[in-house]
């Protein structure tokens, strides 16, 4: 399991909900998670951080045999890396960013759906499907129905209506997706967990992706389809910048 | 992507097909192998086996960022390592074993179908789904059709005719299966690739299960079901065993 946490003036940022996925994961996979060390330990790491960096959190189950049965007693570690915070281009978040598709689909798999574990050969085999025309690509599951997109979940807006796929069979539910449904309520916008087709995001008002580094970005071209409309995705990415949950562009 | 491969007498055993189901996974996965090392490196570790031990050969990308993007010059890894055979009682091969389901049932991927990748998490779920009252437990799909068992494959014989899964959409096409398959044509029985339910399982004349290290198991009771009839289990074993495909016992 991990978690790609943005860290941001000693602070790391939305850190409940990320330990809060977090436990959910080791509960999944029973695996213990000794919280209080683990909070002690990223205290720890960000104190050294003065601008903002990312901090990967992985738990492992430890150490074991061959074969598939975990250790009777196993040693789990608790692995945190800081890395330099990725340099995207800032009309991304400004005036959007093209979407493609993988084609690669997500298989449906109900016990691993919302969780960050890392056996990630479906994104890593999505990722090397598109190479710089894109900035991001959605992921279908094998229904054909939108999931996500390989690095972030995906919204659209229709009628002042915020949509949302459901992650019950594949894909992971984002810490900032979270945030995102809890601002729009926040704002006054209604929001719906449906599923999403290709047809929808075509015909939507708006379309933006979010994960816990980028915050959220516009969709301003979707295949053939061109959106101008950012108005309900720039008030959100504000709310989200304003409300500490991203460093300060 | 790894390969379990079974070492006896400074032989490394079925190793043509290990290799091959190995370049397999590279090709799907974007990993060149260099298979000319690699065959110096397993020529080395296995001369230092006196008698039988298991050999886990293990390909990775190498070294990346953080993020999903494979990196631009990846130096893949080759990891080789040597373990204590297994010890399972004799009995397992002779009268047989317990055969049960696990609960958790298999995405469709067929992408990754077939290849012996390292994203287990499936597999390590369904080793926590039962403790000792079995040898093994079958994994059963999202359609609920017979794919495999936890670390092995399944076949069943019906009126003298084999009969193993279709693994296009998912499980691992063993190495083991495979040399079943030929075998079964060298002493002359059909060999059908069809689905499999449960009730097949049940109303089979013969049931076993196989993988590289443990050759063929027959299965004595599945759930309520008894089998008594070993017969061309039996003479699949002998045959692997004469056949060198396994250390002698």
């Amino acid at each position: 399991l991990f978690e790609t946490i943005a860290v941001y003036d000693h602070k790391a940022l939305l850190l409940g909900a990320h330990l809060a996925r977090l436990k959910h994961g080791c509960q999944v996979l029973g695996i213990k998670l000794d919280s209080t060390s683990l909070q002690k330990e990223i205290d720890c790491a960000i104190q050294q951080i003065n601008d903002k960096a990312v901090l990967r959190v992985s738990i492992t189950m430890g150490e074991g045999g061959r074969g598939y049965k975990n250790p009777d007693q196993p040693q789990h570690n608790r692995i945190l890396s800081m890395s330099d915070y990725p340099v995207y281009p800032s009309s991304n978040n400004v005036t959007g960013i093209e979407l493609g598709v993988a084609d690669i689909r997500l298989a449906h798999q109900p016990v691993l759906a919302g969780i960050k574990h890392g056996n990630r050969l479906e994104q890593i085999i999505a990722r090397t499907q598109w190479q710089d025309q894109w900035q991001e690509a959605l992921l279908l599951d094998s229904d054909a129905q939108v999931i996500e997109a390989t690095q972030s979940n995906v919204f659209i807006v229709t009628k002042n209506v915020i949509k949302t796929p459901k992650l019950n069979k594949a894909g992971v539910a984002g810490v900032m997706r979270d945030f995102i449904l809890s601002s729009a309520q926040d704002i006054g916008v209604n929001c719906k967990i449906v599923p999403l087709s290709v047809n929808d995001i075509e015909h939507a008002d708006e379309v933006f992706v979010s994960n816990s580094l980028i915050g959220l970005w516009p969709v301003k071209l979707f295949q053939q389809t061109r959106f101008n409309n950012f108005t309900l995705s720039k008030k959100l990415l504000t709310y989200i910048q304003d409300h500490g949950a991203i460093p300060n562009i």
